[in-house]
């Protein structure tokens, strides 16, 4: 208690506002994050992670104890608050150390990644762990850029920020209209889909460079992409005679394959 | 209501007791679920894959139209419930057209199995998701079982059956302290695991028969399992010369890749 007056007293910044409670979690919410252009990430590596990234720090809420700890310099001065104030803020079940506000970035696809690396466009991944989950294989596969469709669920989500364990940090993350995009990126670029139906990923030629498309379990590919489709591909199930089997691969799970696969050709 | 105070007169079978309401919401728990040695599933496709699985099907609960629906027969006669009782019933965010009620089985390792196919072992999957989706990925590549420690989050879990999306009728899953199984399965079964250093799967020769050992996200393998390994693999992030990476895959995510890595060679 006497640590908290004397704080308030020295420095009026390490006291949190009725207004930053409700500006915080409001920012749980996508249309209070267009608003304010900004969103949350919780937890000492993810908010060490995404220091690094390309998202301005707005504010930094933190325990006395990890400001103290946190040894690399941050780039704006720590709001320091008690366990109960973190718990009003905190959109996670058992809050952390540290949150963090940053703003948003809206970055555009890099053509030049497109003709000399690999791509991965999302359609309509709608379930916030598997979008972060993604995000995390393009970042150890070393895929710079991922493109999402309007339905895909949103990547400043809290749940996808966390799910993507700092990942976001290092992966340029777009959201397009896919039809268009698809209709703009030229002929010199293989646009290769995971579906249903196609050649085996395994025994079919790969490019080093490309786009791969990637829908949901549920709906797989929209139709009106098939037509920029230069080649679908399918994960065979084994042994390949079996009737009963799961129906599908869970979408991250999906990715993660074909993902290694093309980056085990091209190494 | 005409229909309900029908229904009731003409079968009392048709409408949920309190105590039925009241024993299937314990099946949440894992203690219950111990003590009447059964489990809940949800949905249709999923309850319709349960009943050609290996659990005898000890009660089904179901909206009239459902029951209409179905066409296979039941090995149960459905007692039909209305929406009201389901929502008091249901695991679920969202409840669904029915509700079963399994009994639990408890298999052991099939050492037949293990000498002449893949055999996962799990070390302390606490997450009720991931270990539905590496069921789920088990059941795609023709992995008839998978060994779990007793770290592991709990198969008959409702959060594990349905992440599972039916997969759990078609794959043998077991409980078992690990040390003691790994020391009996004898020189003849390759003991792979997937650890944080080791040689490069894409790179690595593999049989197609053997146990293949996966650890969580956060802690990996325990120690004491590593004795028994004969070939630690990694799945090698891209490009090698990266620093600035994702710190791991998602287990799951590893446990996929990996098995069709396996699969590949063996096809």
């Amino acid at each position: 208690m006497v640590q908290w007056i004397h704080c308030a007293l020295v420095n009026r910044d390490c006291v949190i506002t009725r207004n930053e409670i409700k500006l915080v979690r409001s920012l749980r919410q996508k249309k209070y994050r267009e608003l304010h252009r900004c969103f949350i990430a919780e937890g000492s590596k993810l908010v060490l992670d995404l220091m690094n990234g390309p998202f301005p720090v707005r504010q930094i809420f933190a325990s006395p104890r990890w400001k103290e700890e946190t040894s690399p310099p941050l780039p704006v001065p720590v709001t320091e608050i008690s366990p109960a104030e973190m718990e009003k803020i905190t959109a996670l079940n058992s809050p952390s150390q540290v949150l963090a506000i940053l703003e948003m970035v809206f970055p555009s696809p890099d053509r030049a990644t497109m003709e000399s690396d690999l791509t991965l466009v999302l359609d309509s991944i709608g379930d916030p762990g598997n979008l972060g989950t993604i995000i995390r294989i393009a970042d150890w596969f070393g895929i710079p850029q991922v493109v999402c469709s309007p339905g895909t669920v949103d990547i400043y989500n809290p749940k996808v920020i966390q799910a993507t364990m700092g990942s976001v940090a290092r992966v340029r993350v777009i959201y397009r209209e896919l039809s268009p995009f698809l209709g703009s990126i030229g002929d010199r670029v293989p646009v290769y889909a995971l579906t249903l139906g196609g050649t085996d990923i395994f025994y079919t030629e790969l490019s080093d460079c490309g786009v791969l498309i990637l829908g949901s379990e549920a709906h797989g590919i929209s139709e009106e992409l098939l037509q920029f489709v230069t080649r679908r591909l399918i994960i065979p199930f084994f042994p390949a005679n079996r009737t009963a089997h799961a129906e599908s691969l869970n979408a991250a799970v999906a990715a993660g394959i074909a993902c290694a696969e093309f980056r085990r050709r091209g190494s």
